[in-house]
């Protein structure tokens, strides 16, 4: 069986999130699995001195319309949340916690995150609407906080973040690496389709 | 008939070459026109304080890779050069000049001076280099010379680039606007030739 193919991702990305639906699609039509790996851009951001998408005034613009114009091809549901973008530590953290217990968990953790932000405009900045979304999982709220303020987890995650950022040399996300070839950007998952269908170029 | 493509370009980016030999193979497909217009990123990097991709240590090392990668998909000849980026001044005025007198030749001339520097990776920046160009397509050469000396030109140069980022806010190249719908990156020549074929979504 292949290796999964590695996507990472960080919470207020845009594109991470349209992302993710298009890697799932892909994935499910080849057959492969998809690790999901969270981590911060604005670690990522500080190592290449870049910023957001939309700190860049004209860059941001035309990001914004490509955001709503991606969606719209790919049917994926997407609301641009007005207030952009959000620190996500709780969630990333969470999510980071709760991979090491069960991965297919962990993905719906995600995915309803990303929905929260993305598609319902919740605020993920705020604690009590990411226990709001692992109480629907059923997952252990009282364990969930408990781990995203544990010193061990804050430390792990941190050293998995720059693990991702410094020796995996990952800038910006959606990031996907398909059997060691790194791709780049949520419009590159028509490329993983066709590189996953032909064997590379 | 429909109004040309609008093609932006700057001749020390890899992408935009990559981009402009795919998308001619796309206005050929759909019986369009492109209309090639030559800016300089230095003055749209100012603007939105960014950079040339290789200026970034992570992101220029993925886009090298990158830039062979979409080279050898697309059956492009592609040679990095190992100079980059290069200043373009001579050329990009000198192309202005010339696309007022004939877009063909000046299409001709932009495409030689592409493929000197990306496939036989001379040095571009020297006058005598494009001067060589020049004079293969039967331009005059003292016209050329004067042309891009000349203050006319090079104030008109100046506003026209001036126009292309802060106007009609242009943060990259290759840019390209189609039916009013701009599209950023080589990569996107790929959903310009869907939003042709289908009319857009």
């Amino acid at each position: 069986m292949p290796a999964p193919i590695d996507f990472y991702f960080d919470f207020s990305s845009p594109y991470a999130y349209l992302g993710s639906e298009l890697i799932e699609r892909v994935a499910r039509k080849h057959g492969r699995e998809i690790k999901w790996h969270s981590f911060m851009l604005g670690t990522a951001f500080r190592g290449e001195n870049t910023g957001p998408l939309t700190s860049y005034p004209r860059k941001g613009e035309y990001s914004r319309l490509d955001f709503d114009r991606t969606a719209r091809k790919n049917a994926i549901p997407f609301n641009m949340p007005p207030k952009f973008p959000k620190t996500t530590l709780a969630a990333s953290r969470g999510f980071f916690w709760l991979s090491k217990r069960d991965e297919g968990l962990a993905k719906r953790f995600a995915r309803a995150v990303f929905a929260a932000y993305f598609v319902d405009n919740q605020d993920i900045s705020d604690l009590n609407v990411i226990l709001e979304i692992v109480r629907k999982l059923d997952i252990d709220d009282q364990a969930f906080v408990e781990a995203v303020q544990h010193d061990t987890i804050k430390e792990a995650y941190k050293a998995s973040v720059e693990e991702i950022v410094n020796a995996k040399s990952i800038f910006g996300a959606p990031y996907f690496i398909v059997d060691g070839e790194p791709f780049w950007g949520a419009d590159r998952v028509v490329q993983i389709d066709e590189w996953l269908t032909t064997g590379g170029w």
